[in-house]
């Protein structure tokens, strides 16, 4: 018996986008970004589908880590960098790679003496202000890495973008702008593309893409899809239908009595709610697939249900799947009805949602 | 080295809020809602903690089989009951009780011979219109159940509130009232009372009060704080600083430049995000606590790393903490903030973050 909710991962979806972000970005090798669980889809399982791809970006130590522990021997990037000196060790032991985007991890680097050298990723600020060092500190920081004897030649260089998901927004040009200025005629890899990069700004391919949320077929631009850039979702989340139950006009349903029906229906019990990750504030409309139609959710999205308007004829049955967002129901299109990105959506599944690799 | 993000989770504020409880329902005993990996304080870690409860509610059987796993020998109840028939054997075999809601478990408890009876709680829809029989379908239900030889008698009785945490809502009464007229003279154990139920409403707290938000030191009550109830927050939110920056005014900040600043600032770079359960929706202004102030969350959330503004005097280090909710920021003055309930963001928390017991 299958476990649920489950989020059923297609492999062959997997392979597939990956293989068509090669086919985009021909003269790029691939840094598949599995961070954060791989987007929802699961750490371990994504990275040894996709043992194609050419490295794996990570945030967090741990997550590196728990791919080494899995077998997993690819190259492997921290994108967050490290942020205890203690980590360094680790990195060299394990043979990770990091990001560099501030004084504190320079000095860090200066004050141990690793007994290999380790490969860093220089971060340039070139606009978007979360993680980098600003232009002005460039090239005394790129100095101070190349006199220190812990850190592997060359040195890598990389940026990250702000706005590359509005393709109309020039800031994405102006960022390119600022880096490559301050990178010309250095050696070293060059990144700077996310998904929303390498779909829609072939001049910043460079040497590595970086791609996440197309990996899972999704696209990095709200209220687009996937499919339209020949990606296929990778994600089918699944639940039950729990119970069912005839509801009258004028009765509310749920927490709050938040809804209440204008005719006679039926009403679905779906076994997926908050605690399963499914947002709460998924508003009344919000489409869920059973049996092959759409049913709009009614009431309050509670911690572990959910109820949909099933209609005046439904013959559903108890035990019959409904599917959150999937194949047949974009999760680019349930999050614009819910007002937030499908990267939320897919990232943030709790533990009691069962992974399973198809 | 401590993991980060962490979810700190305090034993003597669960064990605390527990005898709390115990205390304003001095005649009833005590179901600790645990379901949803214990509102994401974890399921195996609280339900040891909490050894004094008298039992323990689950919305699912694979969550009351890892207490079973784990070692936990208490009484407990599966909340949103059975789904297939093949459950009845594992209940049978775990000792596990049930609530019975719905036509289709009748029918499954009439297809099968169970080697020893199953506890079942019978479920009145009173007003809630989620899960449970009608009024109207009581009688014939309750007969139904006598009938059944895999059933345990006596058959125990159950309902829940939509609109108790409103505590001048008129429904909850009448939803008493619908209840005890229907029960009226059955033998068996009631239970009818969440946490704002046992905490507003003394007469329904019966046989058994079903308590979650408050076991964590939380009020039920949008707006309220459980301190004022004599509750312990049990959860504390931390994770780290991971950059600091010099911010000029005119600058913005993260993706799509959802912010702008208005003067020279220091802005630090916190690790967690959505990819950690933290909501995306968080708005400017959401406070975090740095080294004992209060600061506001600046920019978009991003899947690992939120931005907060240090101020221009600010004089935190890479590696000092920040907590996003616990003892010394409610989280449910957060999740006012957020325009949510407090146990969304308690129970949404991702297996990115480490949950410690102190
Ligand atoms: C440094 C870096 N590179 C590459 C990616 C992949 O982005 P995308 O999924 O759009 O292809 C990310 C993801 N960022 C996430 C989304 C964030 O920080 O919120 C990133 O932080
Ligand atoms: C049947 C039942 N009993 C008792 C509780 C405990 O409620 P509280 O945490 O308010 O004390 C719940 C939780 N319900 C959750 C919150 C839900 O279904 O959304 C429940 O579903």
């Amino acid at each position: 018996m299958k476990p649920f909710p489950r989020a059923e991962i297609s492999r062959k979806a997997l392979k597939h986008n990956l293989a068509r972000l090669h086919e985009l970005a021909p003269s790029s090798k691939v840094m598949a970004v599995v961070k954060a669980n791989g987007y929802g889809h699961g750490l371990l399982n994504v990275a040894q589908c996709l043992d194609n791809a050419d490295g794996f970006g990570l945030a967090r130590l741990e997550e590196a880590l728990a791919l080494r522990t899995g077998g997993v021997t690819a190259k492997l990037l921290l994108l967050e960098g490290f942020f205890r000196i203690g980590d360094l060790t680790t990195l060299v032991e394990h043979d990770i790679e990091t990001v560099v985007h501030h004084e504190s991890q320079l000095e860090m680097l200066e004050s141990i003496n690793l007994t290999k050298p380790v490969t860093v990723w220089l971060k340039v600020d070139s606009g978007m202000h979360r993680l980098g060092f600003s232009p002005a500190q460039f090239d005394a920081t790129y100095q101070r890495l190349m006199a220190n004897d812990n850190v592997a030649k060359p040195i890598h260089l990389m940026t990250h973008f702000a706005c590359a998901d509005e393709p109309s927004n020039p800031s994405t040009a102006e960022q390119q702008r600022v880096f490559d200025t301050l990178i010309k005629g250095l050696p070293g890899d060059r990144t700077l593309a996310n998904s929303a990069g390498a779909l829609f700004w072939q001049q910043s391919q460079a040497d590595w893409i970086r791609p996440g949320i197309a990996l899972y077929g999704v696209s990095p631009v709200f209220g687009d899809l996937g499919a339209k850039h020949g990606l296929m979702p990778a994600m089918d989340l699944v639940s039950q239908l729990i119970a069912i139950r005839e509801h009258k006009a004028g009765e509310s349903a749920g927490y709050g009595s938040y809804w209440t029906a204008e005719k006679d229906t039926n009403l679905g019990v779906v076994a997926i709610g908050y605690g399963d990750g499914y947002p709460r504030n998924a508003p009344l409309g919000t489409p869920v697939l059973v049996n092959g139609r759409i049913v709009p959710i009614v009431g309050r999205v509670s911690m572990d249900m959910l109820t949909v308007d099933l209609g005046i004829d439904a013959n559903d049955k108890v035990g019959d799947l409904a599917v959150l967002w999937g194949k047949e129901l974009p999760v680019e299109e349930v999050a614009e009805h819910i007002g937030t990105i499908a990267y939320e959506l897919v990232t943030k599944l709790t533990p009691r949602v069962a992974v399973c690799l198809d």
